[in-house]
C-alpha cells in the first residue's frame, strides 16, 4: 500500500438498472427482478469479493412524473431505502451501507431510531446520506403544494442533523447494564433527555435504542451547492462531490478545506469522493462503443424533458433543434443549484441545440466518465487518490449488473496490484475501518446534565 | 384438518425477551444479543420449522419514563420494526411478517412504501398493524407536548388507512410494463394520482413503488377500544382481541360479526386472534411454578409504577398496602380505555392492595394465559378454536426464547395431530394461506379517474 494508504470505493445504487437514465433499456439490464432482493444480494456478494467499501442506496419519495414523459418512459419505482438496505445487512457481513433519507420529510427520531436499528443489525456498518429533498413532486406527497425554499431546507437540515447526532448520543456508552440480580437494565444516570427545542423541531428523547455500535453512524453529504458543502463541511464524514478534472478537483479540495477549518475541523476529518461513471472494455474503442449504445437508447422525449425539469422550463415549447430559451436565475430557483449552472455553462460553451443538449446532460450528466481498458480506468482512479484530490470514489455504473462486474474483475485488481486498494476488509465498524474517529458523547462526563 | 380448517397461530415479539414486563431478569432471558440479528433469526427458525403462520413485532417510539422506575428497571430497548422485519424478510421464507407502525407519528407515504417494499422483499409476506400510539413519551418525541385526544386519533387512523391504501392501489396490475424496445417503462394509463385532501392529509401519489404482490400487505389491528374495533371492523383482515373466556369470546365475536355487517362486511373477512400467555411444563404443578417464578421477578417498584402508568394517577403517593385511589373516568381519558375498565373491574371485585393489584396486572396484564402440559394448552387452544370464537392466537409467550421453543416443539405436534393446525405452509402470499381476498383495486376499470 501506498503512504496514502487506501482509496475509498463506493458502488451506487440509485436506478438499479444503473446509472445511466434508460440503462434499463439495456439488453443486459434487469428487469422486474429490480424489485426482489435476490438481484441487490448478487450485487452486494460482488461488492464484498472485491472488497468494495460501502453501498450507497440513493432514495426520492415520489416519482418524477412532473413532465409528461416521466411514467411511461423513467424507470422510477425503486425498493424504499431502509428495507433495503436492511435486507442486505442481514446476507452481507463486511461492506459499509449507506442509505439516503430526507431531512424534509422524516421527522429526525425516526432517522436516529432506524439508523441506530440498522447499525445494530449490521454490527457497525450504517451511514446515513443526508438530503433536503428538491422535487416538488415530493412536497406533493406530503401535504404541501411545493418544496421549501432552498435556504430554509438546509436550515431544517442542519437542525434535524444536530438532533438526530444528539438522540444517538442520549444513551450513554455502558448505559445498558441488565444486570438480572439487582433489576437495573439500565444506568439512568447515563440515559439523558434531550429537550431540544428549535426553529423546525421539538423532541424530548432519549431514544428507544442503546448508542448504536458507531456511536454515530457516518454521516454523508453529497450537495454540491453552498449549503451542501457547509452542511458537509460542518457534519459529514464522508462528502460525494462533483467535479470532472484534477485542476478543478484541486479547487473543490482546497474550498472544502476551508469551509472544514471555519468549522474547527481538519482536512483529513472530511472524505471527499467524486462521482466517476466507469465504463470498462477490452479497448478504448471498445469502451467508447459501449458508451455510444447506452446513449442512443434516450428517447428525444426524454432528453426534452429532462432538461425542462433542471431548468424549472417547459423546454417542449420550443423547437427541439433550436437554441435554449433564457434561464431562470439563481436567485430564488428552489431546485439543484449545480446542475442549472452546469446546463447554463454548456449551453454558453458550446451552442448546443435543446435537443444536442438533452441528450448530452441525460446521458453523462455531470458527473465525470472514464471509459477505457482496466488499466485505463485504474490510471483516472490512482491519478485523482495520488494528487490528494480524492480519498476515494463513488462509482456510479451506467449499466448494471455489468458496469459492476467487470470493475470488480478487472479494475479492482489493477488498483490492489498498484498497492492504491486494500486486498481484504479492514477490522472494526465501517468508522474504523474508513480510518474515521468514534465521536465522543456530547452528554458524558457532563455533570448536571439533562437527565432522563 | 377439521371442517374449521386451521387455525392461525402469531408469534408476538415486543419485549424481545418475552412478553413478561420484567422477564429479561430470567436467568434463561438473553442480554444484549437482544440488539443483534442472530438471537430474532434463531427465533424465526423455530417458528418457520413449527409452520407458525405469522411473526407479530410491536413497536413504540419512545421509551417508557414518565414514571421514575421506567429507564432503571424496565427492558424499554428494541430495535426499530421495519429495518428489523426486513432483515428477517431476507433470513425466512414462508412466514408473515406483521409490523406495528403508527398513523399518529408516520406519514401515510412513509408507511404506504415501505409495507410495499417490505412486501416485495418479502414476496408478499408484508403486514401492518395499524396503532394511534397511546404514550405521551411518543407526542413528547415528535413536537407536541401531549398526546392526540382519542377520537382524534382514531379520526386521523381512518384518514391514513384509506391512503395507505389509495396509494398501494396508485399502480394497477399490469402498469408495470418494462417494455425496453418500445421504450415504456409503465403504462400511464395504469397508474394514478391520488390528490387526496382530506382533515389531516394531503396527498398527490402515486407511489414509487408498483402494486405490491398481495395487492395490499394484510392489515392487523390490536386495539380493544370502541373506536379500535371500529377501525378493526372497516378496514383489518386481522384483529388480535382480548378475551379471557369462552363466553367473553362469544360476545366479543358477536359484537365485531355486528361492526362488520354495518361496513358491509361479512364474519370470514375478518380473522380474530386472541391473545394468549402459553406456558408448557411437563406437569400442571410444574407450570404454576414457571408462572410464579416470571412473577417473583417483578420489582414492587416496577408493579406500582405500571399502575400509576395504565390509571394516569401518581400511585406512588399512597400507601402501598392500601386501597387504590378514585380512578379517573373513561371521558376525556386519553390512553389505553380497555386496560383502565380491566383495573377498575378488578379492584372493585377482588378488592386488592396497591401493591397487589400492580403485581397481579404487571404480571398476567389483561390477557388469557394458560399454564400446564401440552395437551392442556392445545385443549384450550381447541376449544376456543373449535367454537368458532377464535381463528387462531396471538402467542405472547412470558419468557423468550424458552416460551416458543417449547410451544414449537410440543403443543405445535399436538395440535397437528388433533387437525386443527396445518403440517405445511400453503402456497402463494400471506392473504393466500390466511384465506384472505385479494383486494380489488380502485382506479381499475374506473374511466375518467384522475390519471398521474
Amino acid at each position: 500500500m501506498t503512504s496514502r494508504g487506501s482509496m475509498i470505493l463506493s458502488a451506487f445504487f440509485f436506478n438499479p438498472q444503473g446509472d445511466h437514465r434508460v440503462a434499463w433499456r439495456h439488453p443486459d439490464a434487469p428487469g422486474a427482478e429490480v424489485l426482489d432482493l435476490a438481484y441487490y444480494r448478487r450485487l452486494v456478494e460482488t461488492a464484498e469479493r472485491a472488497r468494495i467499501d460501502v453501498l450507497f442506496v440513493a432514495d426520492e419519495v415520489a416519482i418524477w412524473d412532473q413532465l409528461p414523459s416521466g411514467i411511461a418512459h423513467y424507470a422510477n419505482v425503486r425498493l424504499e431505502m431502509f428495507t433495503l438496505l436492511a435486507a442486505l445487512s442481514a446476507v452481507s457481513s463486511e461492506i459499509g451501507l449507506i442509505g439516503t433519507a430526507s431531512t424534509t420529510y422524516n421527522e429526525p427520531f425516526h432517522i436516529a431510531r432506524k439508523f441506530a436499528s440498522l447499525d445494530f443489525l449490521s454490527h457497525g456498518r450504517s451511514a446515513w446520506n443526508i438530503v433536503t429533498s428538491a422535487m416538488d413532486e415530493e412536497a406533493l406527497n406530503f401535504g404541501r403544494d411545493h418544496q421549501l425554499e432552498h435556504a430554509t431546507r438546509y436550515q431544517r437540515a442542519h437542525e434535524s442533523v444536530e438532533v438526530v447526532k444528539a438522540l444517538w448520543d442520549s444513551w450513554e456508552d455502558g448505559a445498558l447494564r441488565i444486570d438480572k440480580d439487582s433489576g437495573f437494565f439500565a444506568d439512568p444516570e447515563k440515559v439523558h433527555h434531550l429537550d431540544h427545542q428549535g426553529d423546525f423541531f421539538k423532541v424530548r428523547g432519549p431514544l428507544n435504542l442503546p448508542r448504536p455500535p458507531q456511536g454515530h453512524p457516518v454521516l454523508v453529504q453529497a450537495g454540491s451547492s453552498g449549503d451542501g458543502k457547509d452542511l458537509a463541511a460542518r457534519h459529514a464524514d464522508i462528502h460525494f462531490a462533483i467535479f470532472r478534472s484534477l485542476e478543478e478537483g484541486r479547487r473543490y479540495r482546497s474550498d472544502m478545506n476551508e469551509r472544514l477549518a471555519r468549522n474547527g475541523r481538519a482536512p483529513g476529518d472530511l472524505k471527499i469522493l467524486p462521482g466517476l461513471q466507469p465504463i470498462v472494455a477490452d479497448s478504448a474503442a471498445e469502451a467508447a462503443e459501449k458508451a455510444e449504445a447506452l446513449k442512443d437508447l434516450l428517447l428525444d422525449r426524454v432528453a426534452v424533458d429532462l432538461l425542462s425539469y433542471w431548468t424549472r422550463t417547459d423546454l417542449s415549447a420550443y423547437p427541439i433543434d433550436g437554441p435554449l430559451p433564457e434561464l431562470p436565475g439563481e436567485e430564488g430557483f428552489a431546485s439543484g443549484h449545480t446542475k442549472l449552472g452546469l446546463i447554463r455553462d454548456s449551453a454558453r460553451r458550446e451552442g448546443l441545440s435543446i435537443r444536442e443538449l438533452g441528450r448530452k446532460m441525460a446521458n453523462t450528466g455531470s458527473v465525470a466518465t472514464v471509459a477505457g481498458t482496466a488499466g485505463d480506468v485504474a490510471d483516472r482512479l490512482e491519478e485523482w487518490f495520488s494528487a490528494g484530490v480524492a480519498d476515494g470514489f463513488n462509482l456510479m455504473f451506467p449499466l448494471l449488473p455489468e458496469g459492476l462486474d467487470r470493475f470488480a474483475a478487472e479494475v479492482v485488481p489493477e488498483l490492489q496490484r498498484r498497492g492504491v486498494f486494500h486486498q481484504e476488509y479492514g477490522q472494526g465498524t465501517l468508522r474504523d475501518r474508513l480510518g474515521l474517529k468514534r465521536p465522543a458523547n456530547r452528554f458524558a462526563d457532563r455533570p448536571g446534565s439533562s437527565r432522563a
